[in-house]
Protein backbone atom coordinates (compact mmCIF):
# COMPACT_ATOMS: atom_id res chain seq x y z
CA UNK A 1 0.00 0.00 0.00
CA UNK A 2 2.94 2.05 -0.58
CA UNK A 3 1.26 3.98 -3.17
CA UNK A 4 -0.86 5.30 -0.34
CA UNK A 5 1.76 6.78 2.00
CA UNK A 6 0.59 8.50 4.15
CA UNK A 7 -2.41 6.57 5.36
CA UNK A 8 -3.57 5.59 8.78
CA UNK A 9 -3.11 2.48 10.87
CA UNK A 10 -5.20 1.62 13.27
CA UNK A 11 -3.35 -1.23 15.77
CA UNK A 12 -5.89 -2.68 18.04
CA UNK A 13 -4.19 -5.35 20.52
CA UNK A 14 -6.25 -7.42 23.01
CA UNK A 15 -6.64 -10.04 25.71
CA UNK A 16 -10.26 -11.76 25.56
CA UNK A 17 -12.06 -13.24 29.07
CA UNK A 18 -13.00 -16.89 28.89
CA UNK A 19 -16.69 -15.84 27.67
CA UNK A 20 -16.31 -14.88 23.81
CA UNK A 21 -19.62 -16.23 23.09
CA UNK A 22 -21.03 -14.71 20.18
CA UNK A 23 -17.42 -12.69 19.28
CA UNK A 24 -16.91 -14.50 16.47
CA UNK A 25 -19.71 -13.60 14.66
CA UNK A 26 -19.57 -10.26 15.28
CA UNK A 27 -15.51 -9.96 14.74
CA UNK A 28 -16.98 -11.26 11.24
CA UNK A 29 -19.67 -8.97 10.41
CA UNK A 30 -17.80 -5.85 11.80
CA UNK A 31 -14.95 -6.95 9.31
CA UNK A 32 -17.69 -6.78 6.55
CA UNK A 33 -18.79 -3.77 7.99
CA UNK A 34 -15.16 -2.18 8.35
CA UNK A 35 -14.46 -2.99 4.12
CA UNK A 36 -17.63 -1.34 3.03
CA UNK A 37 -16.64 2.05 5.25
CA UNK A 38 -15.06 5.22 2.79
CA UNK A 39 -11.31 5.48 3.09
CA UNK A 40 -10.85 1.36 4.00
CA UNK A 41 -7.69 0.28 2.61
CA UNK A 42 -7.74 -2.97 4.49
CA UNK A 43 -7.17 -4.90 7.43
CA UNK A 44 -4.74 -7.79 9.06
CA UNK A 45 -5.05 -10.30 12.55
CA UNK A 46 -3.39 -12.79 14.40
CA UNK A 47 -4.07 -13.90 17.56
CA UNK A 48 -2.13 -15.90 20.24
CA UNK A 49 -1.73 -14.51 23.87
CA UNK A 50 -3.05 -11.71 23.08
CA UNK A 51 -4.65 -10.70 19.66
CA UNK A 52 -3.70 -8.14 17.25
CA UNK A 53 -5.98 -6.81 14.54
CA UNK A 54 -4.57 -3.91 12.43
CA UNK A 55 -6.91 -1.79 9.91
CA UNK A 56 -5.49 0.96 7.54
CA UNK A 57 -7.07 3.64 6.16
CA UNK A 58 -6.83 6.61 3.79
CA UNK A 59 -7.88 9.48 6.60
CA UNK A 60 -8.12 10.01 10.28
CA UNK A 61 -12.29 11.15 9.45
CA UNK A 62 -12.67 7.69 8.17
CA UNK A 63 -11.10 6.07 11.15
CA UNK A 64 -13.31 8.58 12.78
CA UNK A 65 -16.48 7.91 10.49
CA UNK A 66 -15.84 4.03 11.31
CA UNK A 67 -15.48 4.51 15.03
CA UNK A 68 -18.89 5.96 15.19
CA UNK A 69 -20.65 3.83 13.21
CA UNK A 70 -23.83 2.60 15.36
CA UNK A 71 -23.37 -0.80 14.26
CA UNK A 72 -19.51 -0.84 15.62
CA UNK A 73 -20.97 1.29 18.82
CA UNK A 74 -22.73 -1.61 19.52
CA UNK A 75 -19.39 -3.97 18.90
CA UNK A 76 -17.14 -2.10 21.34
CA UNK A 77 -19.85 -1.59 23.83
CA UNK A 78 -20.62 -6.00 23.71
CA UNK A 79 -16.35 -6.33 23.60
CA UNK A 80 -15.74 -4.10 27.40
CA UNK A 81 -18.64 -5.70 28.53
CA UNK A 82 -18.25 -9.63 27.47
CA UNK A 83 -15.11 -10.26 25.48
CA UNK A 84 -12.15 -7.99 26.30
CA UNK A 85 -9.99 -7.98 29.58
CA UNK A 86 -7.85 -5.40 27.93
CA UNK A 87 -7.63 -3.73 24.98
CA UNK A 88 -5.59 -1.01 23.47
CA UNK A 89 -5.72 1.37 20.73
CA UNK A 90 -3.20 3.37 18.53
CA UNK A 91 -4.16 5.49 16.03
CA UNK A 92 -0.48 5.62 13.42
CA UNK A 93 0.27 8.11 10.58
CA UNK A 94 2.28 5.23 7.89
CA UNK A 95 5.29 7.08 7.09
CA UNK A 96 7.24 4.35 5.11
CA UNK A 97 6.43 1.04 3.97
CA UNK A 98 8.61 -1.65 2.00
CA UNK A 99 8.17 -5.43 1.42
CA UNK A 100 10.05 -8.68 0.38
CA UNK A 101 8.25 -11.18 -1.89
CA UNK A 102 10.25 -14.38 -2.48
CA UNK A 103 11.42 -14.98 -6.34
CA UNK A 104 9.80 -17.51 -8.06
CA UNK A 105 12.50 -19.33 -8.65
CA UNK A 106 13.78 -19.57 -4.98
CA UNK A 107 10.45 -21.33 -4.07
CA UNK A 108 11.75 -24.69 -5.26
CA UNK B 1 2.62 4.04 26.52
CA UNK B 2 0.50 7.08 26.01
CA UNK B 3 2.86 9.14 28.55
CA UNK B 4 5.14 8.94 25.30
CA UNK B 5 3.43 10.04 22.11
CA UNK B 6 4.11 10.63 20.03
CA UNK B 7 6.38 7.62 19.05
CA UNK B 8 7.25 5.14 16.79
CA UNK B 9 6.13 1.70 15.42
CA UNK B 10 7.03 -1.04 13.06
CA UNK B 11 4.47 -3.14 11.92
CA UNK B 12 6.15 -6.19 10.16
CA UNK B 13 3.75 -8.85 8.89
CA UNK B 14 5.06 -11.48 7.20
CA UNK B 15 4.17 -15.52 5.99
CA UNK B 16 6.80 -17.95 6.05
CA UNK B 17 8.42 -20.64 3.98
CA UNK B 18 8.04 -24.81 5.01
CA UNK B 19 11.28 -24.28 6.58
CA UNK B 20 11.29 -22.45 9.28
CA UNK B 21 15.02 -24.40 11.00
CA UNK B 22 16.56 -22.10 13.30
CA UNK B 23 13.86 -19.71 13.06
CA UNK B 24 12.39 -19.64 16.74
CA UNK B 25 16.03 -19.30 18.35
CA UNK B 26 16.82 -16.49 16.03
CA UNK B 27 13.51 -14.67 16.61
CA UNK B 28 13.99 -14.96 20.51
CA UNK B 29 17.35 -13.57 20.52
CA UNK B 30 16.63 -10.53 18.26
CA UNK B 31 13.91 -9.51 20.77
CA UNK B 32 16.27 -9.75 23.43
CA UNK B 33 18.88 -8.03 21.13
CA UNK B 34 16.33 -5.07 20.32
CA UNK B 35 14.63 -4.95 24.09
CA UNK B 36 18.66 -4.10 24.90
CA UNK B 37 18.61 -0.89 22.53
CA UNK B 38 18.74 2.76 22.95
CA UNK B 39 14.82 4.18 22.50
CA UNK B 40 12.82 0.56 22.60
CA UNK B 41 10.02 0.53 24.40
CA UNK B 42 8.11 -2.35 23.86
CA UNK B 43 7.31 -5.19 21.12
CA UNK B 44 3.88 -7.59 20.46
CA UNK B 45 3.65 -10.28 18.28
CA UNK B 46 1.02 -12.84 17.12
CA UNK B 47 0.53 -15.22 14.35
CA UNK B 48 -2.12 -17.19 12.86
CA UNK B 49 -2.19 -17.47 8.69
CA UNK B 50 0.26 -14.17 9.05
CA UNK B 51 2.86 -13.36 11.65
CA UNK B 52 2.33 -9.56 13.20
CA UNK B 53 5.20 -8.19 15.17
CA UNK B 54 5.24 -4.88 16.43
CA UNK B 55 8.34 -2.63 17.59
CA UNK B 56 7.45 0.09 19.33
CA UNK B 57 10.22 3.03 19.76
CA UNK B 58 11.34 6.54 20.87
CA UNK B 59 12.71 7.98 17.46
CA UNK B 60 13.23 7.11 14.28
CA UNK B 61 16.94 7.33 15.04
CA UNK B 62 15.96 4.53 16.85
CA UNK B 63 14.26 2.06 14.47
CA UNK B 64 17.69 3.48 12.08
CA UNK B 65 19.72 2.04 14.53
CA UNK B 66 18.04 -1.13 15.02
CA UNK B 67 17.73 -1.96 11.32
CA UNK B 68 21.49 -1.19 10.82
CA UNK B 69 22.72 -3.80 14.12
CA UNK B 70 24.77 -5.97 13.01
CA UNK B 71 23.30 -9.06 14.33
CA UNK B 72 20.14 -8.12 13.39
CA UNK B 73 21.62 -7.74 9.44
CA UNK B 74 22.17 -11.16 9.85
CA UNK B 75 18.80 -12.09 10.85
CA UNK B 76 17.40 -10.04 8.40
CA UNK B 77 19.68 -11.95 5.55
CA UNK B 78 18.32 -15.22 6.86
CA UNK B 79 15.38 -14.38 7.33
CA UNK B 80 14.72 -13.49 3.25
CA UNK B 81 16.88 -16.27 2.09
CA UNK B 82 15.48 -19.20 4.26
CA UNK B 83 11.74 -18.27 6.54
CA UNK B 84 9.80 -15.68 4.98
CA UNK B 85 7.80 -15.77 1.57
CA UNK B 86 6.93 -12.47 1.74
CA UNK B 87 7.27 -9.50 4.18
CA UNK B 88 6.00 -5.71 4.72
CA UNK B 89 7.35 -3.10 6.90
CA UNK B 90 5.79 -0.21 7.90
CA UNK B 91 7.33 2.44 9.93
CA UNK B 92 4.46 4.65 12.02
CA UNK B 93 4.16 7.65 13.96
CA UNK B 94 1.68 6.94 17.05
CA UNK B 95 -0.60 9.77 17.54
CA UNK B 96 -3.08 8.87 19.50
CA UNK B 97 -3.30 6.03 22.12
CA UNK B 98 -6.71 4.92 24.55
CA UNK B 99 -6.84 1.97 26.56
CA UNK B 100 -9.62 -0.22 28.25
CA UNK B 101 -8.99 -2.28 31.12
CA UNK B 102 -11.63 -4.16 32.81
CA UNK B 103 -12.21 -3.47 36.27
CA UNK B 104 -12.10 -6.10 39.04
CA UNK B 105 -15.21 -6.19 39.99
CA UNK B 106 -16.32 -7.09 37.02
CA UNK B 107 -14.16 -9.82 36.34
CA UNK B 108 -16.10 -12.17 38.09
Amino acid sequence: MKDKIPYYAVIFTSTQTDDTEGYSKIAEKMETLARQQEGFIGIESARNTIGITISYWESLDAIKNWKANTEHLFAQQKGREQWYNWYNVKICKVEREYEFLRPRSLKL
